[in-house]
């Protein structure tokens, strides 16, 4: 019974998505749904990002969070349009949320919308909110074991992110194992390894990025 | 109306969780729910307690995990009962599936009964499973910000462990921000410091932890 219930609510979530979907290529506006972890990098990833490509990119941001707009503080220096949603307990967005806060942006006024889902490696890989794509952020911290047991979002991701990769002469993390893990899910996915507080491979990110842009 | 079919799902929830619990209080055993982001040190906490208290405590492990067995395996050299509970994309346990593999245990052999939760932080706070208590395990390296983002594990858990504090050298995190942002959540939950690679901290978590049991 509990399976009838989720279906359907992904089934409207779906719908609501397609929707999503289609008023963003009508605008040609590309949304990316940045998923990962708590604490594995996406609010400095943002920041990193709109540093480099935020003169080049008419940017905007949806931050999901559970309660607080701490992330979306972070961002304000930018002077861009971000709007927070804060999920009240909800462990991941969905379509709906995404649907209602799009209003608040002028869609004809930006190229890109960066969305920051809630830190979660699980449900926000199931529920699509309409964006162009999704990216997987994972930190080396968080071990090399982490493909094969949360196989969805390395399923999905167009591009995988191995962020804090300064961290790893300190840790038991071996990219070696990581990489084998990683390509027993998804043999083709694009993986860079970046630090987003030291700046390691973040050229490759910017040049990757503003390509999908 | 979602609200309202969680509010159901949640009811069902703690009824069975109730049952639970009162099936391991008749049997004198000490479920521990133990709640982290992926890769914040729940399995290698486990291996150093089941190192150090094994042979004073009969101890049993439910592993949470969404599709592999691999922290189960992990466990395996202990010799002792190890039920895998795989979610199948849940990104949670709940009560009615600790209620089954409950039958799988000698429950009149054992003291304790360790549960890893799924790696999430969110769900898995919102779900009773009629444990005895929470314990919140939550990496430095995830940040010092958690506990105000993710404030429910932090409000209920009967512990905190913070985890690799051997990295903080190589972190941006901030212990004191990390205290104080605990502290507004909840004033008395003892904070453990350790590291389940080097060893910090492990004594007194040691002792804590005999204590409960």
């Amino acid at each position: 019974m509990e399976i009838k219930i989720m279906k359907n609510i992904l089934d409207r979530n779906q719908n609501k998505a397609n929707e999503v979907r289609s008023l963003l290529a009508s605008k040609e506006v590309v949304m990316v749904n940045i998923i990962s972890s708590p604490g594995a990098g996406k609010t400095t990833l943002l920041e990193r990002t709109l540093e480099e490509i935020g003169s080049k990119f008419r940017i905007g941001v949806i931050e999901g969070d559970i309660t607080t707009d701490r992330d979306a503080r972070r961002l304000q220096r930018f002077n861009i349009p971000i709007v927070v949603i804060n999920t009240e307990g909800g462990c991941h967005l969905d379509s709906h949320s995404i649907s209602k806060v799009l209003d608040s942006f002028s869609l004809d006024d930006l190229d890109a919308i960066f969305v920051e889902n809630v830190g979660n490696l699980i449900c926000p890989s199931q529920f699509d909110l309409g964006e162009t794509f999704k990216l997987a952020v994972v930190s080396t911290a968080e071990g090399d074991d982490k493909p094969g047991k949360y196989p969805m979002l390395f399923r999905e991701a167009r591009a995988v992110l191995l962020n804090k990769i300064d961290l790893i002469p300190y840790t038991n993390f071996n990219l070696q194992n990581f990489v084998t893990d990683l390509r027993n899910i998804n043999e083709a996915v694009p993986l860079l390894e970046i630090s987003c507080t030291k700046g390691d491979g973040l050229t490759e990110w910017f040049r990757w990025i503003e390509d999908q842009l």
